[in-house]
């Protein structure tokens, strides 16, 4: 028994030093917001920003902004403005592409920083498109890709893994690993660490130059608000970055752009990752919603964090007993980022029937409800009433309609 | 002697039957436009399609949008749209990523189908991301990248070519080439044909189809209007597709990207060159640039072009006389692009002094003055105007001034 009230939850609302932060998002009435990881909220400053780029650098200033409102310096100050939310240094981190583009960028360059050895190993519940960019690069580069369990990696790290690739916290269980060891032992083998931070960076404290790792990517539209389909971020360490020959070679990687010489030379440092002319409303996007995380003390968005993780944990154990959930995050806290996730045969259903009742969380097949805590905007009481509704549909048997059963195109 | 006066233009323009598209796009004041062809104006419908994007779609719609604002069928939605300006059928086109990385896409997955031909085959007058981008696959994939002027192209297509990458209207010079007896001559020496459409989408005539063409990149931000860094399009002729391997094999080109399969399967026809997740925002004002263009009538585009260019270079010829300027652009009508380029030794600070008058052109290393023509939303009085306020510096010596000769990041 938790004991607790919807006020109890008003009040940690009304207690809560982040709860300013909130009205700087744009938030439907009626909603509450669980899939913050999947697609951020929107800030209010961005619809502003938005019309700034468009009606006066591109409708005024025209092509002349690529200098004067130095749209050419976005994929850099972006960038060092990410690398401070993971732990990089300011000439270490570029805005560019997707996620998926970036991780092939680094897998294939990677490789012959390990000559000789023939390995990309994962683990099997990595994100499909980690996987399937690393099937990619190995068929190109005539490597092979090797997935384990996570349990198995120590133990998979033989002579020939010339780079191990990991996502931080897995996008279906919110589990987190511990960055530092595991890039220790990685390194210790002889092979290279490449960290997704897709699902924690915005989420939790991240040290990738404490760590010592590698390379890094990661995504910009889910805890970094930054819009649908925002540009990705991709991290190199400095000691690699003039070591590199990045196989997309486009023009902005060039060391003199604008020279327009014959052949390709890169540029000095990260910016050597660059490859084609950057999307600048995408971009622009994603700095507000950058900006605004940056304005956020990280230890007081993680403690916020794991205190509604456990406030939601204690209210589903509780009113959701012998419903058949079975909440698969990690408990410790250390070992989660922010999310929560619970199993359930019948997730797909139940999910639909939350979002009908204006509860968005999400479904991740085959059997997972997936519920992102983003304390950015997300309120204590909100928690209360999402259970409440929850185990609503579960006691009302709501959920096991036949419109909770149609398949969507996009889950 | 034109015999032409101001009053002509005027004429010109009152007779225009495309000039009701020029309130369609804000354009700034006291600004000739002259630069569409690096970066389009703005439509402005885009403003109010972009706040409706971020304050409705996102904000209130959240993740749901991916299928009820049917964000996820953009890529092919605008790529069937482009095609009908390409001469593609509608399931030959997507849009996605940036120019460099679908030519790097497309070489590193045409080359496998033609087994045991080593040369790319190119221009030295290419861009030069295509170049650079071309010399990058073939480090990776143990190829060469051959340039030959191109007079000597059908010299170069010997048994080991196996694919020409050519860009149809020159960047620097506005030259085009002949699409369909080029495509002709490189199939029946056994090689493939890729087309870069940059500076031709949307700026004249294009049948992909007629030409029998494998594959095309092009720009969404020149001649499409779709905004600062706008997307790319790439078209794979429809006997392609099927039998292409893309290197970049993300999630978005999986057969079923939302049921997490652990190992890649590539979509059916062209999506399967999909990969990341798409920059949404930036999507969409490509769309309403896209809808704008495919409003006009191509032939009544072309039209106008041409004759602008005659108008431009018949004031230029008479008002520049002696003073050092070479249009390089040809004037075979069939031979050219919809831009004027002339070559300067002072090109740069002549520029500059432009822009500093309100007449935006630009500038191409080492000494070219390129001006783009888009019948879309340029005037015939501006030409006069124009060609008036060049003659002007050129005999004030405006032009030669300390401000004027200083670079600038970005050319």
């Amino acid at each position: 028994m938790t004991g607790l009230t919807r006020r109890d939850f008003e009040a940690l609302d009304r207690a809560d030093t982040l709860r300013p932060f909130r009205e700087r998002f744009v938030l439907p009435e009626g909603v509450i917001y669980l899939d913050g990881n999947s697609l951020g909220a929107m800030p209010k400053e961005t619809a502003a920003r938005l019309q700034q780029v468009a009606a006066q650098e591109w409708a005024e200033g025209l092509v002349r902004s690529w200098s004067r409102a130095g749209w050419i310096d976005l994929p850099l100050r972006i960038g060092a403005k990410i690398g401070r939310l993971i732990g990089a240094e300011a000439d270490e981190t570029i805005v560019a592409d997707s996620t998926s583009v970036n991780l092939f960028k680094l897998l294939a360059a990677a490789l012959p920083l390990r000559p000789g050895r023939k390995i990309i190993l994962s683990e099997c519940t990595n994100f499909p498109t980690d996987l399937y960019i690393a099937e990619g690069v190995a068929a190109l580069l005539g490597c092979r890709l090797e997935l384990v369990e996570p349990e198995a990696l120590d133990h998979a790290l033989c002579d020939d893994v010339a780079i191990v690739m990991l996502t931080h916290v897995n996008y279906r269980t919110g589990r987190m690993h511990d960055m530092a060891g595991i890039t220790r032992r990685v390194q210790a083998a002889g092979a290279l660490m490449l960290w997704d931070l897709c699902h924690s960076a915005g989420a939790v404290p991240i040290d990738l130059t404490g760590a010592g790792a590698d390379f890094a990517v990661g995504c910009g539209y889910k805890y970094l608000n930054g819009g649908p389909g925002a540009p990705s971020f991709l991290y190199i360490a400095r000691r690699w970055q003039d070591r590199m020959i990045l196989p997309l070679t486009g023009w902005l990687g060039h060391a003199a752009p604008f020279a327009f010489e014959a052949q390709f030379r890169p540029a000095a440092g990260v910016q050597r990752a660059l490859v084609g002319t950057p999307p600048i409303l995408s971009l622009a996007a994603l700095e507000t919603g950058v900006d605004l995380m940056l304005e956020a003390p990280m230890p007081a968005l993680r403690a916020k964090s794991l205190r509604q993780f456990e406030l939601l944990a204690a209210l589903m154990d509780e009113a959701l007993a012998g419903c058949g959930f079975d909440i698969v995050t990690p408990r410790d806290p250390d070992r989660r980022g922010s999310q929560i996730c619970l199993v359930h045969q019948h997730a797909w259903p139940i999910a639909q029937a939350l979002i009908a009742r204006g509860v968005i969380g999400d479904f991740r097949a085959p059997d997972i409800l997936r519920f992102g805590l983003t304390p950015l905007y997300l309120g204590y009481a909100e928690l209360w009433d999402a259970v409440a509704i929850l185990k609503d549909i579960m006691a009302a048997g709501a959920w096991d309609r036949p419109e909770h059963h149609a398949r969507a195109k996009v889950t």
